[in-house]
């Protein structure tokens, strides 16, 4: 294991990735320092708005996602994760761009449902209106042969209220609107909730969620880190 | 900036090394992902026990701590931050092996105690007997002119108990505890109190406490990446 790190491609957020690695050290099984998973974590904000791009504003962040994976190749990663959401659209020219496995974040997240909700058929999500729109959880449901349960229109907008006047502000949200979003799409007959977006991520690990139908994206990819790396899961 | 990042000396331990890159991201004066520190952070657990090595138990890490750094420089990395003070005992050692600049965190927070404490001329110190005895900080305070103020026996085994029987065993540490042992090195003339323990720094982050004579070691090591890297502090 020594000497052969996982590669993360960091700075997608910033916070996002803190995010990510807290939990990639929480979920491993370890008495001692030496116990961790190994990891390269290039935590990189100079990549290109992702989101703004798939809106029609600015740059594409393609060419520098690619050298990112690139670079963490170069450096010794023998694998590469995503603590990102958005990021994931890219995950196809990223993979043709290196030699070693790129995980996908939202894939993960789709399987892990699977795992945790028996006879899972419709999974709901919760994630902004980029995400929902760039499609990704829509392919990865289907290639799984689940059906997605979105949120209606007006729900919908309460999502983006708790991502963006509530956690992206810094604004205590409380558990119950939380709650709500969960049971709106539950009515609608989703099995299990998948939370696709970061800062649905951070308020889901402060409020202490224990509902295992509802499925944490980042905490998708910092299992998917530790059980690539080879190390054992913490027993939760 | 971009391309150039920072390197970090991460896995010693593995959650003192999240806690530092928290504190990175808060630190840095940010407004979107694209204004933050590049940072390439090698969290390498497998380092052998530094603090064993020092009580005399177990093989010396110094191979080690070498090769991480040699690895970082090789990486990619302009300069190397270490998110830990045991570390700090073979600076010279890792300096001797790279050409990029190996910032000294000892260093640093005897620094940072000189710049918010105006007059400084005795700097009390909270830390494990290991990182005591090491020598360290006292040899940093010696080269700085600044007398080192150690607490009594019986209060450096409280000390002890606050960081392994409190935030090591996961359990709750009163912020009276704490209070007191800065209160102690005061009595004895300390004008600044440096916490050059990372259980001490997550103590110090979670306690909220606003002391400025109070010097965190990881926030000094944090200050310094952000500076270091060209970008602006966020005011506090």
């Amino acid at each position: 294991m020594h000497g052969e790190p996982g590669g993360v491609l960091g700075g997608l957020g910033p916070a996002a990735t803190v995010h990510y690695l807290r939990r990639v050290v929480e979920m491993t099984d370890a008495e001692r320092d030496q116990d961790h998973v190994e990891l390269l974590v290039w935590q990189r904000g100079s990549v290109p708005d992702r989101t703004a791009f798939l809106r029609g504003e600015g740059e594409s962040p393609e060419d520098a996602l690619v050298a990112h994976v690139v670079d963490l190749e170069r450096a010794g990663a023998t694998f590469v994760a995503i603590p990102c959401n958005t990021a994931v659209v890219w995950v196809e020219q990223m993979r043709a761009a290196v030699d070693i496995e790129v995980l996908d974040t939202v894939d993960e997240t789709v399987a892990e449902a699977i795992r945790l909700v028996p006879g899972l058929r419709r999974l709901g999500l919760l994630a902004t209106d980029g995400t929902i729109s760039a499609g990704t959880y829509a392919r990865s449901a289907e290639r799984a042969g689940v059906e997605l349960v979105l949120p209606d229109d007006d729900v919908q907008r309460e999502v983006m209220s708790v991502i963006y006047d509530g956690v992206k502000a810094g604004r205590p949200v409380p558990r119950e609107r939380f709650d709500a979003l969960v049971a709106h799409l539950k009515d609608k007959g989703a099995q299990g909730v998948a939370l696709g977006c970061t800062e649905l991520s951070v308020l889901h690990g402060e409020q202490g969620v224990d509902d295992p139908t509802v499925v944490d994206s980042i905490d998708s990819a910092a299992r998917a880190t530790v059980l690539r790396s080879g190390r054992p899961l913490r027993r939760s």
